[in-house]
C-alpha cells in the first residue's frame, strides 16, 4: 500500500486514524462525519478491503475529497510516528495505565495541545474487535465514550462523529444570538399593563368586588413576568384593542 | 393510526418525538441512538410508512422495545400535548424569535426542567425537509447543531444520536424536585392560542389578508414562547372572555 503523509507543516486540527476498518461504508461514513464537524485529515491503517474502495467513495458522498486525500499505512505505529498525541477510543478500558477521558474533555484537551503546536491524531479500531491493546499502548490517553451500558453498541462511524462534534463545539468563539429579541422596558409594560386594567375594569373582570384586589395583582405580577419584548408588546396592545371592539370594525 | 401516551408519571428524561419519518431505517437507527445513551421515550408523528415499520425493527435490533413501546399521532400538536417544554431540532432558522441553543447548552436546560418536574420533548422533523414552521412555532426553544456550514447534512439518527449524547453527557438521572411552580401543559396553551385566534379573526385582527399567515405565525409563536404556567392559562382565558363583551355584563 502507498504510503503518503499529510501535509506536516499545518495541524489545526486532530487526525483521525482508522485501525483495520472492515467495511468500505464504513469509512465513508466517517469521513462524512469528519466533515460535517470541519475536520479533514484521515489517515487509514490496513483497509481490510483494500484501497481504494468503491464502496467507501459512494457513502462519503460529499466528503470524497477526504478519501482522495487519505493516507495510508500498513503498521498503526507509523500512521502515527509524526503526531506527538495520541488518543485512543476504546469502549473497553483494558488494564492500561492511561487516563481515561470524555470525548468532551479530550477534544478540549486536543484543542489545547494543538494551541500550543502539537500534532494531535485520534485513533479508531476495527468494528467488532475494537482497538487492540497493542494499538491503544502506542497512544497517551484513552476516550471512553459514555455510553449506556445496558446498549453500548456505537458504529465506527458515530465514534468518529461524536468526537469530531466535541472538537468543533471545544472551538468556535461563541455566536451572538440574533433571533432573540431584547426585551421590553419596564415601563411599556407598564403602560400596556395600565391600557389592560382599564379595559378589563371596564368591563367588569375585576369581580367580585372583595376579590378584586387579589385579581389585580395576579394580573399585574402576570404581565410583568412574561418577559415581553417590544414587538410582543405591540401584538398584545393590538389583541387588546380588536378584543374590544364592539363588533368587526371592517366588516 | 393509534393514539395511546408513554406513561404520564415518571418523566426523568425527555420524550424524543420523530415528525414524518420517512424511512423505517431512520426510525430505526434513533431508536438506538436514543437507547445508546440511556433514552427509551419515542413519539412518532405521521410516520410515513405507516406503522409498525418492519425495516424500523429490523434496524433497531437491541433497541426494538422503543419501537414496541412507542406512541404514534395524527398531529405534532397532539404529540407533544402533555409536554411542557419543547425544543425544535432544525437546521434552519427561519426568522423565528425563538432562543437558539446547542446541543449541550440544550440538554442541560432540559435537565433543569424535568429536575423542577416539567416535561420535556424534543422534536425532530422529516429527513430531507426538516421541521416545519408551523412545528417549530410549537415549541418554546430551537435547538442548533454546530456543523461545518459548508457540509452541513446531519441524517436523521445522527442529530437524535449528538443530543441523546448530551442529555447523557450532563450527568446523571435527574431527581425531581417539586415545589416549584408548573408550567402549562403544551395541549393547554394550545387550546387558548385557538380561543384567542377564534375571537381575533372574528373581529377582523388577521388584516390585511397578505399579511395575516405571518401574523398568525408572530402571533402564535408569542403564546408559545411566554412559558405560562397553570394559572396564567386561566388568567388569559378570563382576559379574553372579559374584553370580548360587548358590555359590562355585570351591570
Amino acid at each position: 500500500m502507498a504510503k503518503t503523509i499529510n501535509d506536516l507543516k499545518n495541524y489545526p486540527q486532530p487526525t483521525i486514524i482508522l485501525v483495520e476498518p472492515q467495511m468500505g461504508e464504513n469509512i465513508g461514513a466517517s469521513a462524512r462525519a469528519m466533515w460535517n464537524f470541519g475536520l479533514d485529515r484521515l489517515r487509514i491503517v490496513r483497509p481490510r478491503d483494500g484501497w481504494p474502495n468503491q464502496k467507501a467513495v459512494v457513502m462519503a458522498s460529499g466528503a470524497g475529497r477526504l478519501l482522495d486525500e487519505a493516507s495510508i499505512f500498513d503498521k498503526t505505529s507509523e500512521a502515527i510516528s509524526d503526531l506527538t498525541y495520541v488518543f485512543s477510543t476504546t469502549a473497553r478500558i483494558r488494564g492500561l495505565s492511561k487516563e481515561v477521558s470524555s470525548p468532551e474533555k479530550a477534544m478540549k484537551k486536543a484543542r489545547n495541545l494543538i494551541e500550543k503546536g502539537e500534532r494531535v491524531g485520534v485513533l479508531f479500531g476495527p468494528e467488532r474487535a475494537g482497538l487492540s491493546n497493542k494499538d491503544a499502548t502506542l497512544s497517551q490517553e484513552i476516550i471512553s465514550i459514555p455510553v449506556n451500558p445496558k446498549f453500548p453498541s456505537l458504529n465506527l462511524a458515530q465514534s468518529v462523529l461524536l468526537n469530531a462534534y466535541e472538537w468543533r463545539n471545544g472551538g468556535e468563539d461563541p455566536k451572538k444570538n440574533k433571533n432573540v429579541q431584547k426585551l421590553a422596558k419596564s415601563g411599556d409594560v407598564n403602560i400596556l399593563i395600565n391600557a389592560y386594567e382599564a379595559d378589563l375594569e371596564n368591563k367588569g373582570f375585576f369581580w367580585p368586588e372583595e376579590k378584586s384586589d387579589s385579581m389585580r395583582l395576579h394580573f399585574k405580577s402576570l404581565f410583568s413576568n412574561l418577559m415581553l419584548s417590544d414587538s410582543d408588546v405591540r401584538i398584545f396592545h393590538g389583541i387588546r384593542k380588536a378584543l374590544s371592539r364592539d363588533k368587526r370594525a371592517r366588516d
